[in-house]
């Protein structure tokens, strides 16, 4: 007999069907007892009697039970299991914590010490299904409008932005690191011919600070784009993508949202504020200073709120001076840069802009930051073979998906978080 | 005006279009110049004369045509863009080589030092083109299964199966390593109740042999699933799989597959042969010596040669002192296990099989082979938790995509292959 699924035994009514899953609750009532088995489509009542009801069991053992079907309007769902055989596929141990009730009664810290536990918890569980359905929207916009995916490999030669945040490997008789960025190689994959492309991957940041907005290793949904006018193409095409990876969201993943207590932000268009203009606002109406060329974490909170209405901003033209070095510099001015932030309910999620595509010019901004263009070779070639003029952006999957689910930290966000301090489980 | 791709041009004959592109070649005939312009779609001739001819233009320079099109019976795609203005957007230096011949002339590795160069040429651009459709129907197929997309993390505590070759990560006061694969972690989320998980994501192998096959770094296609009653029903849903991946690249990207000279394989299904009956084989039809418990590489090419017809071949029923201390022996005997490996066109890109989920037996299965259980305590857990019966396996996307198109070297398959002597570009 085929497995039934949980979701699908309601429309098994009169049937006998064979469940599998985890041992979510037991009650006993008389002789009867009541078992809530779980999988991964939700769960369904089983009653055990007779002989079955003596099977010792305990929560969160793994059970396949064979049994008819009966409506029962009492029961989730609308039905319930009589289960005619069980059998018992593996034990549980003693629980670091229960995972049946509304919410985990342990610490976050504790959570993550178990996290193969914690995310058979229904609220978890929806966080990461809602991150799988937000990148898969991201894949599918993107694919819609010609993008190809690439996989630009992690171990380099030299740090992104030759920064000194950046993890160290041993690679054989040399020292490698941990791309903090594709970066450079989606540029140059854009200059390869694919013109568009996207892709979704690990990066690293050997970051010493330790806070709920940071992870050390982390999901990026990174794009790059040629043949761009500006950076307002890309402020646009962000727009719609992420209407769309909202809207798919809310369609398919409407449960776990509403598990959360969340709405995805409905919008038409997101407004675009200079960075110098946010600055003023904050001062103007919260009596909030700023430090130069940015916003800190309560500014960000602050500007949102200003805000209102779609939840979301784009802070545009950061100083050139607080940008990476292949930043463009603003056509009206050499002190600003063709780049953007954007920020989601008081969290910056995207980093992103037009990049300068002139070799010389790339060269030059090198060298006006102290950078030896002879450590960038291989990433400064494709500026010599034709560059299309291009730029992008990446998104934090975490920090999306936590913001989205109002998330107070974005280790919920990811399945086994890396950390300051923690590379395990 | 919106900007028009090459392929696009044929349908708007009679109307003004911009194009935009590579100079892929040029030719002067009396007063007219003949630029055949390349884009991520494809090719268009655009025909300049007077004052444009005369533009100084060197091959891969980034130009911008604004021009009518007219049919042109001559030109590829029956149509040519006669150029009204043109915009160099970029020039390019002098090529290492030129990517206009049918074949690049140049030997692999110069090729590799080029890649951005390498990836303009249709052929090298189509092997990436396919491989992104592959894993698109990969993703495609599982999704449409009821398998849910995870990320795990690749920074990791202990070497995945206690082996050597492993990449060592500075981390902090600590070390940490590079996952050889994310084989604990996704029987771990089939533990958390997701039941069944597949990954797109790189992994690691700290590998000191340089061969045709090998890569340091590659993406693995990794499946995992909960409640299988045995390895057969992974070894069914491969072959569905496939059968599906190998259709949509065979309809979708049916240009790149013939520049290949490449047919993707049709079967009904795919033979299943215990590895000791294909020694026997190898020994009775080649006389061809196998090692103990396996099959060198001649003998891989060898056995799919004697099974002919659909060009792959599960070998099962591997020695259990060959697979690592999670394989499930296999139900009839304890010295063998309830695993496979595929091989397709003489090469194996799949090993898979059903794991151990029983506690007890897991820890017994690390102590017979030397390992310390207490060196798995995070991956252990989920044992204790309540563990489905579970398998899975796992596809290196670049040797899938090699063997597809008859590549002689994987590294052609990697848009930037990280090898024993490479790490760059």
């Amino acid at each position: 007999m085929p497995r039934t699924l949980c979701t699908e035994v309601p429309a098994a009514v009169g049937q006998s069907v064979r469940v599998a899953g985890w041992v979510h609750r037991l009650r006993k009532l008389g002789s009867l007892v009541f078992l809530q088995l779980r999988d991964r489509t939700g769960m369904i009542q089983v009653v055990l009697e007779g002989d079955i009801a003596a099977t010792p069991l305990s929560h969160e053992d793994v059970v396949e039970v064979t049994g008819h079907v009966a409506a029962e309007p009492r029961a989730v769902g609308g039905a319930e299991v009589r289960a005619e055989s069980l059998t018992i596929l593996a034990h549980a141990d003693l629980l670091p914590f229960e995972i049946n009730r509304k919410d985990i009664r342990a610490g976050l810290d504790v959570q993550l010490d178990h996290r193969v536990l914690a995310l058979r918890h229904p609220k978890p569980h929806a966080a990461l299904q809602v991150q799988a359905e937000l990148i898969e929207g991201f894949r599918e916009f993107l694919s819609g409008r010609g993008f190809t995916e690439i996989h630009t490999p992690k171990l380099v030669s030299t740090g992104t932005e030759g920064g000194s945040e950046v993890f160290e490997v041993k690679y054989f008789e040399r020292k490698a690191y941990l791309a903090q960025s594709p970066q450079f190689y989606k540029q140059m994959m854009v200059g390869s011919g694919f013109e568009q492309v996207f892709e979704v991957g690990p990066v690293y940041r050997a970051e010493e600070h330790n806070t709920s907005r940071h992870l050390n290793e982390y999901v990026s949904l990174d794009i790059e784009m040629g043949f761009i006018r500006g950076e307002e193409e890309l402020m646009d095409l962000e727009t719609e993508m992420l209407q769309s990876m909202f809207g798919r969201v809310a369609e398919r993943r409407s449960e776990a949202l509403a598990l959360h207590g969340a709405v995805a932000p409905e919008f038409t268009e997101i407004p675009r504020v200079p960075l110098a203009e946010a600055q003023e606002i904050l001062q103007r109406r919260f009596r909030k200073a700023s430090p130069p060329g940015n916003l800190d974490p309560e500014g960000e909170q602050l500007i949102c709120q200003y805000i209102g209405g779609p939840e979301l901003v784009f802070l545009t033209r950061y100083p050139l001076s607080k940008r990476p070095m292949y930043a463009m510099p603003a056509p009206e001015s050499p002190e600003l840069s063709a780049s953007f932030d954007l920020l989601f309910r008081g969290l910056e999620v995207t980093t992103g802009g037009q990049r300068i595509h002139d070799y010389r010019m790339l060269v030059n901004s090198m060298e006006g930051r102290g950078l030896n263009p002879a450590d960038f070779e291989s990433y400064l070639e494709v500026f010599r073979l034709g560059m299309p003029p291009h730029g992008g952006f990446a998104i934090g999957a975490e920090r999306l998906t936590a913001r989205l689910l109002g998330l107070a930290n974005v280790r919920e966000a990811s399945a086994f978080p890396r950390d300051r301090t923690r590379v395990s489980p």
